[in-house]
C-alpha cells in the first residue's frame, strides 16, 4: 500500500528549495530554480520528511500564484464571468441565485484558468477558449452543488452551502441546469474533440464520486483505491480543462498530451492538499469547515495511512469511528492527533508533492512562455498550500 | 385561466370516432379516420364533455400502438438497447446496478421510439440515429432519477425506485453519469446541431424542474404557469427526440420543423394524461403510486381547474391539503371527488385530446409513410391511455 519508501520521502528537497522560489523575481530564474527543485525530488535518496512549517509557509505563495495567474488571464476572466453570468440567466429566478451563490461566491477559477493558461500558452487565434473556460466552472459547479448534497455539507468557501439555503432538491436541479448550460457553450465552440474530451471528463467525475461512495467507511481501501477515486473526481477534469486549450488553440498532439497530463498531475497534488487539510487545515483560512472528511467517513489518504501504521488500539479507535460511525465529542481531535503522529500527514503532503513535481516536468513538453511559468509555479505552490 | 372554453369542449368528436379508429384494420383507412377526427376536433361548435369511458377504452389501444412503433423499429430498438448496456458498462458495480434497474424494467421507450421513427421516416442512411436514441432515453433516466429524489417518489412502473433501494445520493451521481453518458454518444453521433438540439433540451427540461419546484403548493398557478412546465420538463424532449432524428437523417427545414412540433404537442398530450391519471388512474395497471401529486402539493391541471371551479368551502380544503400541505387520511379520496365533480379531470383529458390532434396535424407536414401512420396512432391514442 501506498507509494514505495524511497519515493515518498523523495520530496523533502522542495522545502529547502521553496523561500528562494518565492524571492526570486525574474519568471526565468523562478523557472530554473523550479526545475532544480525537480530534479532534487526526482533523485534526492535521503529519508528526510517535510515540516508542517513549510506547509504553512506556502499560504501566501499559493495565492500569489493563482493571483499572478489570474493577472496574466486577466481580460479573458472577465469574459469567462460575463460569459457564466449569460449561461445562469433563466425564466426561474431560484437559479440565478444559486448560481450566482455557487459561481460568484469566492471560488479560485483554477479550472478555467488553466483552459485560458494553455489555450494562451498554444497561441489561440479566437475566443472558442473563453466558452470552454465557461463551461469547465460550469461543470465544476454542478459537481458542487451536487457533492453538497451527497455530503450533506453545510459549508464552502465561508459561506453557506446551497442546499442548507435553498434545499437539497433546488441544488439537485439547478446541479442539472448548470451541467446542461457547460455541454451548450461547449457546443457553441464547435470543436467535436474538444467536447469529446470534456463529456468524458464529465462521466469519469461522476464514476468517481460513485467510487468514492463505495469505499466510504470502508477501512480496506488501499492507496490504489484512494487514487483511483481522485483521478477521476478530481484530477479528471483538471485534465480535461488543461487539454481542451490546447486543443482548441491548435497544439501538436506533443504539447496536447504534456497539458492533459500536467493538468492531472496537478489535479492529484490539488485533490491530496485538500484531503491533508481537511484534518490539518483552520477552518478561517479554508473557508469551509473541518472534519468533514472524517465525519462523513471518508477514506482519505491520511485515514488510509494512519490507519496501516495503527497500533491494534488505535484500529479499534478508527473501526468505531470510520467503519462504525460512531463519533463523540473529541473524537476527530483524536484522530488528527493519529494521523500527525503516525506521519500520516507528512506523507500525504509528501505524495502531493511528488505529483506536483510531475505536472512541472510535463510542462517541459509545452512551449515556454509566461503563461508555463505562471503554470509551473501554481503547480508548486499548490502542494504547499493551506487554503 | 385555461383554455378558452370553445376549445376546451371541441375535442369532444374524438370520443366518438376512437372505436372506429381502434376496429380499422389498413394503417391508411386508420389515418384517414384519425384525419376526420382531427378535423372534427378542429371545428366542431358543440360543448359536449369527454367521458371517463372512453379514457378507460383507450387502455390496450395505446399499448398496441406502441407496440406496433416497436415492431417497426424492431431491428434499431435492439442496437439501441445493446448500446444503452454499453453505456452503463463501469467500474462501478453500483452504477450497472442501478442504470439497468432504471433502463431495463419497464419503461415505453417512447422517446427514443420518436427518434428512431422520425430517423426512418426520413430516410436516414447510419446508423447515428442508433446513438442519438440512445443518448435520448439515458437522458430520460437522468432525469428520472433526480426526478424520483426531488419528489421523494417510491414506485415507478410498478417497482421501488432507484432512491428507495440505493438512496438518494447514489441517485443524484449515478443520474449525473447516465447525463454524461448521453452526450458522449451524442457527440459520437457527430452532428453539431443534434448536440445544440439535445443540450438544449437538457437545460430546458431541468429549467422545467425548478419551475415545476416554485408552483408546488402555489393555488395562484394558472393554466399558462402549468402549461410552461409541461412544456419543459416533458415536452422538451419529445421535441428534441423527433427533431434530432429528422435532423440525422437529413431532412429539410420544412419536416425537421414538423417533427419537432409534432414531438411537442404529444409530450404535452403526455404529461397532461400522465396528470390526469395521478388522480384517475388505478395503482395497478399505472405501476407508479397514484396520488404523488397530491401528497407533493403539485398545482397540475386537474388542481389548477378543480380549485379554479371550487366553492369557498372546497377552497378550504385545497388550502389546506395542497398550499398548507396538511393532509389526513380520506383527503385523497376528496381531491379525486371534486376533480371528477369540477369535471376538472374531463378538461383535462379534453386538453390532451386537443395537443394530440395538433400532433397528428404536424405529421401532414412529414413524409408520408407507415412510420408517420404508427407516429399518428400513438398521437391518438396517447391521449386516451390508462398506463
Amino acid at each position: 500500500m501506498g507509494p514505495p519508501g524511497a519515493q515518498r520521502a523523495q520530496y523533502a528537497a522542495f522545502a529547502r528549495l521553496d523561500p528562494a522560489i518565492r524571492q526570486a523575481q525574474s519568471p526565468d530564474r523562478k523557472l530554473s530554480l523550479v526545475r532544480t527543485q525537480v530534479d532534487l525530488a526526482i533523485t534526492s535518496p535521503s529519508p528526510a520528511r517535510l515540516s508542517k512549517a513549510s506547509v504553512d509557509g506556502g499560504a501566501r505563495e499559493f495565492s500569489a500564484t493563482v493571483a499572478e495567474l489570474k493577472a496574466l488571464c486577466a481580460s479573458d476572466l472577465n469574459d469567462v464571468n460575463a460569459t457564466i453570468m449569460v449561461a445562469l440567466k433563466s425564466q426561474s429566478s431560484m437559479i440565478a441565485e444559486i448560481g450566482g451563490h455557487l459561481i460568484n461566491a469566492g471560488g479560485k477559477r483554477l479550472r478555467p484558468l488553466l483552459t485560458l493558461a494553455a489555450a494562451r500558452m498554444c497561441d489561440c487565434a479566437n475566443d472558442d477558449h473563453i466558452r470552454l473556460a465557461a463551461a469547465v466552472e460550469l461543470i465544476h459547479g454542478a459537481t458542487l452543488l451536487h457533492d453538497d448534497v451527497v455530503d450533506a455539507s453545510s459549508l464552502r468557501r465561508g459561506a453557506s452551502t446551497a442546499n442548507v439555503i435553498w434545499g437539497n432538491k433546488e441544488s439537485v436541479l439547478v446541479g442539472d441546469f448548470l451541467f446542461s448550460q457547460a455541454f451548450e457553450l461547449m457546443v457553441a465552440a464547435g470543436d467535436l474533440r474538444v467536447l469529446q474530451i470534456l463529456s468524458r471528463a464529465a462521466g469519469v467525475i461522476a464514476e468517481g464520486e460513485v467510487l468514492q461512495l463505495a469505499t466510504q467507511k470502508n477501512l480496506e481501501a488501499t492507496f490504489e483505491m484512494y487514487l483511483a477515486v481522485v483521478e477521476s473526481k478530481t484530477a479528471a477534469l483538471f485534465a480535461a480543462a488543461a487539454q481542451a486549450g490546447a486543443v482548441i488553440a491548435g497544439a501538436d498532439a506533443r504539447c496536447e498530451e504534456a497539458l492533459r497530463s500536467f493538468g492531472r498531475n496537478l489535479g492529484v497534488a490539488y485533490q491530496l492538499i485538500d484531503d491533508a487539510l481537511d484534518y490539518a487545515g483552520r477552518e478561517n483560512a479554508l473557508g469551509k469547515s473541518v472534519g468533514d472528511d472524517f465525519r462523513e467517513g471518508k477514506m482519505t489518504l491520511p485515514v488510509v495511512y494512519a490507519f496501516d501504521r495503527a497500533t491494534e488500539a488505535d484500529r479499534g479507535f478508527w473501526r468505531r469511528t470510520i467503519a462504525e460511525g460512531s463519533q463523540q465529542a473529541g473524537d476527530f481531535e483524536q484522530a488528527r492527533k493519529l494521523i500527525i503522529s503516525t506521519r500520516a500527514l507528512d506523507d500525504t503532503i509528501a505524495c502531493a508533492k511528488r505529483y506536483a513535481a510531475r505536472a512541472v516536468e510535463d510542462l517541459a513538453r509545452a512551449p515556454q512562455n509566461t503563461f508555463t511559468k505562471a503554470l509551473a509555479d501554481l503547480a508548486v505552490f499548490s502542494a504547499s498550500r493551506i487554503s
